[in-house]
Order: structure tokens, then C-alpha cells, then sequence
């Protein structure tokens, strides 16, 4: 077995998922690496801010600079000199989503590649083999991603095709020691999800993650349906909720049971000028910053809040400095992987309830969406 | 005193300049930090490379923030958190670069700001005011910069008023513990240079710059304008040789006399793609990178040298990632930093000739210019 669960608290669980690098301790939170860099900072700046597993992306990286280039230079660990857990993901959802440059048939996907037009094919075998290339330690599975508009019958057929595409993956020989992980849609429909749920975790997956959420759909919903939908998940296997999410998403979710999440929210609005702090959000640029000696979080460990205060960032920022994009990105990084900890070291000491309680009261109090 | 030479070798000194923020050890290159930010690297990585003096740059702070918020956030130093040495220029470099913006009197400047068009002044007392609210340990005399190409009498008027005005900046009161240093110009004219360098010396300044240099003439001119000036300058105070320049520069007038040094060479070219090695320069946008694992230079301590393959740093540039521009300045830095901080270990053992000849050659071979 590769997961462990240590503890649980309620619905919710703490584990461990031994990797080819390394254990991972969960409830963890997985920051995006899209091009083999979480954007603005380095591998040394993921240690310091406790990252333990980070997200690269197969679409990007079979494009540029190309998966068997990747492998030459000591894989995907090696290329971005990272020495802890990297999940992959499997290409499906970047590649989706560029409608009206792709057709999708049963062998797999044609599609226009963003960087130059030119022609690419993706198919589940394909994907597994750059995943393989890239060496991640934890490759998911192709899938097809539906709109969360999609009709009953589109969804149904792309539930079906996604269980054979996820036998196919399966069929493929993953790199030494690397884990795969199946996917699971079917929109907010509980009906669906259900039924698909049963079929790939009927597969030899090595843990089960809830894709096609965080898509647009109002979060009470995505709420309501994960709570409903984890428990229900194997228990002995790892729950990973694509694409999620908010600090208050993180919270809800962990206590109905999931165990991974990854989202760019954190690194994309660090570059917009939000920065996360323990009762909602605040935009930097907001003249209210820009005479502020204080730090962003006087709690926070970042390298931001431990040596800047608010005016300086508010400075960078207005200024354009490059600087300002690393020290929000740092700060931002740290408060969801710290509010992750947190949720760990709570349901080890069975007080999560009281952990989500205390933070969930500001963030709906300011409305976070 | 607060500079005392503690080693000659023919006519290079090493010394070490007494601030109110610590010793520096000359010769040495001064990273500039033109708003407040050596661009995209951060306190912390300025104290990696062995920074031990950074520019600050009193226009464009004057502008953004302002001089007077800076000073109630602890100064420059406190500010941007850099608890060593900083230099402050004046502003006239960039007032009298203004062209067509701004109008001169004897009593000082009117120009446009380049942030908003709105109409702003300064003056000796005005310069010398804003480093004194910046907090700066080294604060420049407020200049006229004639243009490289002035007639000579152009060129003698601009300098005569920057006698006048260098006297009006003695009598500003500095901030507490703030070392003035005066300017000599005069263009590549060894005369007038030699007349103006007598007036400038004759006042109690701290230090003597050279301005007016790296503005356009030939590299070679330079060079021996320097190489006559430099020892005739005033043993006993630092001598700082202003926007310069390459490394073959920065040898080439270590040798002369020079003590420091500072230009935006490394930062900003960094930024574009070129990285400073021992044999001369590197583009990374170059094919030959995109598959070699190497780093971009193998006795380098910086981080990305340490931890990165060139062909990753290639990877990020083509993406564009904004890991790329904090890697690659962290690498040029190191590069200058350590260039001066090697000659300083020569003079002191008496082998700087060596020293410089041993470097020269392969960038004189690879035409640096």
C-alpha cells in the first residue's frame, strides 16, 4: 500500500502517500508548476515555504520543451532540480478546454497546439508514455472533460469513454515507481458521479481523484456534492478534488474527506495583487497599503511578512517590479500550505471541527467566493 | 577617515569605506536598485551574492514613492530591508536625460515626470534634501551631466556649474552618519577633466566620482582617460567611476586606481538573455543550450548554478517564466560581485597584473566590447 491513513476526524482523514520521492503527509495542498516552475519561484523557495508535491502539466510541457527532452535531462525532478513528490496531470483538461481546436474521437484527441497551431494528437496511451517520460511520481489518468453545461446524454457518453480511456492508461507501463491515478466525472450530478465513481474505483488505480469541478458551477454546489461524494470514495485509497480551491473550499472539503487539492488561485492572483490572509483576501494595490510598515500577515513565516512590510510590496507592485511577483507569490503559497497543515495537525488531535469553525466564520463573513 | 587603503598594487588600491551601515571592501561593483529593488531578486538573495553596497536612485524614488514616505518607513533601509550600504545618485544622470523635458537655471531643474508629465524641481539643496529623507550612507553631489558630444564651451559651462552647485550641496546638512562624494566631469578632454578634477577635490567631499564616462564614446577611450585620470585623483578618498561598466571595464580601471563601481550591465542583461561567463558572454535564447544539462558556469556559486542546467534556464526564457529573470540576475551578479571581490585577493597579494591579464585575454579574443 502506498497510502496510509494515520488518523481520522469525523469524515475527515490524515495520511500518508509514499512516493518515488519522498512521503507526502495529507491533507495536502499541491502548488501548479504548469512549465516545470511554479511561476516566480524556485525549488529552494517550495522547501522553504514546506511544499511537499507539486502539480506539472502535460499538455504544456509535451509541447515545450518536449517530454523526451525532459527525460534526458534526469526527468521532470531533474529538469526543475525538485527533489520531493511531482504529480502530473494528463493533459485531458488543458486540452478540452481548447474548443474549436480540437476533435475528440474514440482513440483519442487532434488538437491545435497553442503555441504555434500546429497539429497534435494526444491519446491515453500517448499521455501516460509523456507522463512516464516527465518521471512524475504520481501520473492521472487521460480523461475526457465535459463542460459542466453539458447535456445528460454528452455527459454519459463522456463518463463511458473516460472509463475505457482509464483501462487503456492502465494498460500502459508506468515509469519505475510511479503511481496513477483515476479520475472521476460526471458534473454536479450525484446520480452520475456515483455511477462513475463505482467504475473506476472498481480499477486498480492507485488513488481516485474527483475532476470537473471548481468549473464554473456556484460552490455551495461543489460544496454539497463533494461532501456527499467522498465519504463514498474508497477509503483505503487517496481522494484528489482537481482544480480546487479557496481557502473556504480547502476547509469544506478536507472535512468531508478529500485529501489532495491543487489550484493556481494562489500563484495567479499573488500576481494580481491578492494576497491571502487569515480573514479573507486583501488587493495590494488598495491605497490603504501604501503607508502600512506593517507586514501582510504578522502570523505568516514567508519571506514576505518576515522582511517586508505592506507598503513596500504596495511599492513593487504599483511599480512593476519583479521582486513584488515572488514575495506575493511566496506569502500566498505559504498560507494555503500552512492552512493544509493546520487542517493535518487538527484531525490528528481531533479538533478539526473547531479548526474549520474558526476559520470558515470570517470568510463567509467577507463573502469570499 | 572613513576610507583607509590597505593595499597597493602598482596603481590599484584595496581599501575598506567606513558607512553607518558597515564596512565595504574595495574595489567593489555596486548592484543598482533603481526604485528600491535590485530588479527581481530580493534583500535575502543580495546578501547571498555578497552584495555589500546597492544604488538607490533618488529621481525615480523622489517620484515613487516619495522621499518622505521612505523616511517615515525607516528609510531606504528599512524600506526595502537591506541592512548594508546604500549609494545614492543624485538624479541629474537621469534629470539631464530628460531631453527636451526639462529646463535649466542656476538655480536648478524643472523637468517633467516621466510617470505623469506633472512638472517637478530640483536643486542641490532639493537632491541633497531627498538623500538625506532616503537615509542613504553614501549621497551624491547634484550634477549637470552634459551630453558626451557637448562643444567645449557647453561643456565648460555645465562644469562650472557643477562646482557651484557641488558647493550648495556641503552646505545641506546630511543625514546623520551620510557620506557626500562629489562629482568630476568634463567628457573624454583630459583638460578640462584635470581642471575640473582640481576644483572637486579642493572640497570636502568623502569620495570623488568620475560621471560623464560609459555615455557613448569608444570603450578604448574610456579606458585611457581613466587610466590617466585615476591616479591623479586624491589618494585618500574613495574613488567611484559612475554607470561602469563590463567586466573588461571593470579590470581595466581596477588596475587604474578605480575603487567602485556600479552599472545596471548585469541586471539588465540578464533580463535579455545574456549571461556573463569567464569567457565572455552567453545568449541562452541560443539552440546550442536548449539539451545541455551543464550549468552556465560550473564554478559559479550562485543559485542557479548550483541548482540548474542550462538548458532549464533556456526553458524558462522561452516561456518566459518569471524564475528565469531572478535566476539569471542572481548569476550575472555573482558574476560582477565576485569579479571585483577576485581583485581585491590579487591586490592584496601583490598579483593583480596577472590577475586582470589572465581574464583580459579571452574577452578581448571574444571582442566584448
Amino acid at each position: 500500500m502506498s497510502f496510509t491513513v494515520v488518523a481520522r476526524d469525523g469524515a475527515a482523514r490524515a495520511g500518508v502517500l509514499e512516493t518515488a520521492h519522498g512521503p507526502v503527509q495529507t491533507p495536502v495542498f499541491m502548488p501548479v508548476g504548469t512549465q516545470a516552475t511554479v511561476k516566480a519561484v524556485s525549488s529552494a523557495d517550495l522547501t522553504a515555504v514546506g511544499a511537499q508535491v507539486v502539480l506539472g502539466n502535460t499538455y504544456h510541457l509535451a509541447l515545450r520543451p518536449g517530454a523526451e527532452l525532459v527525460r534526458s535531462l534526469g526527468g521532470l525532478h531533474g529538469f526543475m532540480a525538485w527533489p520531493r513528490a511531482i504529480l502530473t496531470d494528463s493533459g485531458g483538461f488543458q486540452i478540452f478546454s481548447l474548443r474549436g481546436r480540437r476533435t475528440i474521437d474514440e482513440d483519442g484527441v487532434t488538437f491545435q497546439s497553442h503555441l504555434d497551431g500546429s497539429a497534435q494528437r494526444f491519446t491515453p496511451e500517448g499521455a501516460m508514455g509523456v507522463q512516464a517520460a516527465l518521471g512524475s511520481d504520481i501520473a492521472m489518468a487521460f480523461d475526457e472533460c465535459p463542460p459542466a453545461d453539458a447535456a445528460p446524454d454528452a455527459m454519459r457518453a463522456a463518463i463511458d469513454r473516460t472509463t475505457r480511456w482509464a483501462r487503456r492508461c492502465l494498460d500502459v507501463a508506468p515509469a519505475r515507481g510511479q503511481l496513477r491515478f483515476g479520475i472521476v466525472q460526471g458534473g454536479t450530478d450525484l446520480g452520475m458521479r456515483r455511477a462513475h465513481l463505482a467504475e473506476i474505483a472498481a480499477l486498480p488505480f492507485d488513488g481516485l481523484a474527483l475532476g470537473g469541478f471548481s468549473v464554473g458551477e456556484p460552490p455551495p454546489v461543489m460544496h454539497a456534492a463533494v461532501t456527499a461524494l467522498a465519504p463514498e470514495m474508497p477509503p483505503d485509497r487517496p481522494r484528489y478534488l482537481m482544480g480546487v480551491g479557496t481557502p473556504l473550499d480547502l476547509l469544506i472539503c478536507i472535512a468531508a474527506g478529500i485529501d489532495m487539492f491543487d489550484c493556481v488561485l494562489p500563484t495567479r492572483n499573488a500576481r494580481n495583487g491578492q494576497l491571502f490572509v487569515p480573514g479573507g483576501r486583501l488587493n495590494i494595490a488598495n491605497a490603504v497599503h501604501r503607508q502600512d510598515a506593517g507586514p501582510v500577515d504578522a502570523d505568516c513565516s514567508c519571506e514576505a511578512c518576515r522582511s517586508y512590510g505592506r507598503a513596500y510590496l504596495a511599492h513593487l507592485f504599483h511599480a512593476k517590479e519583479l521582486l513584488y511577483y515572488r514575495l506575493a507569490t511566496l506569502h500566498n503559497l505559504q498560507h494555503f500550505l500552512d492552512l493544509a497543515r493546520g487542517a493535518r495537525a487538527a484531525i490528528l488531535e481531533g479538533r478539526l471541527a473547531a479548526y474549520v469553525a474558526e476559520r470558515r466564520r470570517p470568510l463567509e463573513a467577507n463573502l469570499e467566493t
